[in-house]
C-alpha cells in the first residue's frame, strides 16, 4: 500500500505518446501465478483486493455444469460460453440466450440483467435506427443471467429473488469462487455489481491462482475438476460467444490457446492451460490501456500475440500518437 | 520526473468506490499560479509538460479580436464564444458557426475540422434516426476552425493550407501563447491536435500562470490586454456556447465568476479573474475524473460549487458505488 491514499502500490503499465512526450499514462498491477498459487511474475501489489467484475463469469457459470443443469436442459457449449460472457448483443448471442431460457421454461421475461445499449456499436446504431430501447437481453450479461435462471429451475431455487447474495445459488457460487481460489467466504469481500448480481472482490494473487487453477485443471477439488474444463473448453470452443466482433476477448482467444475474460473498470483473466493464471488491473479503469498492457504481460511470459503498439489516429486519418505498453 | 518512467510526478487525485474498498483510482497533477507567475497550490510536478488540447482555445482565439477581424465582420460575442468552444453541436452551436462562416464570406464546405458525431449524445442519436452522416461543422472544434478561416480571410491569409504549423496564423498564435505565457517560443512543443491544427506542449506552471493573465487581464503586453479581456467575457457571457448541454464547463462558468475550459484527454483550464489561473490534468486522460479533482481543487482555492462526489448507479437504479475526491 502506498502511503498517499491507502491504495495498493501499481506501475505505470501503458502510455498514450503524441508527438515527442507521453500525453497520458495508465497505471496498474498485474500477476501470473501457479495452479498451486506460485508466483512467477507481478508487476504492483498482488496481495491488494481487486474486484473481478465480469471477469468472474466464467466461476459463476460453474454451478451450470456441476448442478447437473446443463446436461438436463441439454445445453450447447455455444450456449454455455454465452452464459460466461459480456456478450456484444450481435444476433447470434441473443439466438442463444433465448434458447437457454427457453430450454429452462423461461422467456426475456424472467431476465432480470437490467439493460444498456449493445456493447457493440453498429448494433447499437441499428437499435437507434429502429427506434428501439434496449431490453435486458441485449445487456452484454444476459448470458450469465439466463444461465443463474436456468440453475434456478433445475436446482428448484426461487427465480424472482436470484440476484440476491442471500439466494441459494449466490450463496453456491461464492462458495465456489472460495474452494477455487483458495481463500475463506469471509475473506472474499462482496458488492453490487451494475447488473445487480454480487461482485466479489479479492487479492490479485488468489484470483491468478483460481483462474490457473480453472484453465488448467489442477489444485481443484476433485468434485470441480470436470466443470472447470468443461466451461474451459466451451468459452475455448466459441470464443466469439464470450465476448464478439472487435472485441480482445475474442480476439486473443481466437489467437492463442488462452482462456480470456475481461471485466469492467480494465480487469483481464487469463488462464493458460499449460500452466498459469494471469491478472491484469489498470487502476484507473481505462479499457483503452489493456490491450497493450495485456500483449506485453503475456510477452513476458513467452506468449507472442502481435504487435502491443497501436496507432491513435486524427479525424483526418493522419497518425496523431500511438498507444503502447510500457513493461 | 518519477525512476520509473521518466513520467512527471502526479498523486492520486480522485476514486471511484464500491462497496468497502476503492475500485479505481485517477491521479494527475494540478497547480494554481497568479498572473506573476507565484505559485498559490501544486499537487504533482508543476514543470513538467501537459497538451493543452482544447484548453488552448482561448489563446487560437485572441487573434479574432487582435486582428480586428471580428469587428470588421461584425461579430457577436456568441460566436466568439463558439470560437473558443469545444461544442456539443446543439442546433445553436452549429447556428453560430454557420453565421462566422457566412460573415467571412465562407461555407461549411471550408471546414477543415475533420468530422465526428456530436459530443452531446441526443444530436448524435438524431443523426443517426435521420440516416445522416456527421459532417465538419459537427466537429466540437468547427468554431474554432470557422474562426480561423475568419482571420485568414481578414488578413489576406491562404484559407487552403491554415491548419499547417508553419501557415502564418498558427506562427502567431504560437507566438501568442508563448507571450502570454511567458516562454519562448521554442519552449513549447507542438505536435498534431486531432482536428488537424498544432496541438501545444508546456509546462503546467507556464499553462496557469497564462490563464490567470488571460482571465485577469494582468501581466499582459498592453496590446493583449483588451483582446483578453473581450475573449474572457465572450466566454463568460455565453457558457452555452462553450460547451452545451450537461457540460462541466458550462456548468461551471453558469456557477461561478471563473473562466473554464476543458480540454481531451482530462485537461481542465481555469481562470479566475480575481487573480489566478488553476490548470488540471488527469494523467491517465479519463474524463469522469475531472469534475470530481476540479471541484474539491476549486474548494481549496475557496470556491465552493457543490458536492464534489456523485454517486454511481447500475443498471436497476441502485447506488453501485461513488466516484470522488482525493484532495
Amino acid at each position: 500500500m502506498t502511503e498517499e491514499a491507502g491504495l495498493p502500490e501499481d506501475i505505470p503499465l501503458a502510455a498514450v505518446r503524441r508527438g515527442e512526450l507521453v500525453e497520458s499514462v495508465h497505471r496498474g498491477r498485474l500477476a501470473v501465478y501457479d495452479p498451486e498459487g506460485i508466483v512467477l511474475e507481478a508487476f504492483g501489489d498482488p496481495e491488494a483486493y481487486v474486484y473481478l467484475r465480469s471477469s468472474a463469469k466464467p466461476f459463476q457459470a460453474l454451478p451450470l455444469v456441476l448442478s447437473g443443469t446443463a446436461d438436463a436442459f441439454g445445453l450447447t457449449d455455444e450456449e454455455l460460453a454465452v452464459a460466461c460472457a459480456s456478450h456484444n448483443a450481435e444476433e447470434f448471442h441473443l439466438a442463444a440466450v433465448r434458447s437457454i431460457l427457453e430450454k429452462a421454461g423461461l422467456s426475456e421475461d424472467d431476465l432480470q440483467s437490467g439493460a444498456h445499449p449493445p456493447m457493440y456499436g453498429p448494433e447499437a446504431e441499428k437499435m437507434v435506427r429502429r427506434g428501439d430501447d434496449p431490453r435486458p437481453i441485449h445487456s452484454n450479461c444476459s448470458g450469465k443471467h439466463a444461465g443463474m435462471l436456468a440453475v434456478c429451475v433445475h436446482e428448484g431455487y426461487e427465480t424472482l429473488s436470484y440476484r440476491d447474495p442471500g439466494h441459494p445459488l449466490q450463496r453456491r457460487i461464492l462458495g465456489l469462487v472460495a474452494d477455487v481460489c483458495g481463500l475463506k467466504e469471509d475473506e472474499i469481500l462482496l458488492a453490487g455489481d451494475n447488473c445487480g448480481v454480487p461482485a466479489f472482490a479479492l487479492p490479485l494473487r488468489s484470483f491468478a491462482t483460481g483462474l490457473a487453477r480453472i484453465a488448467t485443471g489442477e489444485e481443484l477439488p476433485d468434485e470441480l475438476v470436470e466443470a472447470a474444463l468443461h466451461v474451459r473448453n466451451a468459452m475455448r470452443a466459441y470464443p466469439f460467444m464470450v465476448a464478439g466482433t472487435e472485441r480482445l476477448d475474442t480476439e486473443l482467444m481466437e489467437r492463442t490457446h488462452l482462456l480470456v475474460k475481461g471485466g469492467a473498470e480494465a480487469v483481464l483473466a487469463v488462464g493458460n492451460p499449460e500452466g498459469w493464471g494471469l491478472v491484469l488491473k489498470i487502476s484507473d479503469g481505462s479499457q483503452r490501456a489493456v490491450r497493450p498492457a495485456a500483449l506485453a504481460a503475456l510477452g513476458h511470459m513467452g506468449v507472442e500475440v502481435g504487435d502491443a503498439d497501436s496507432v491513435v489516429r486524427g479525424l483526418h486519418g493522419e497518425t496523431v500518437g500511438e498507444i503502447g505498453p510500457l513493461i
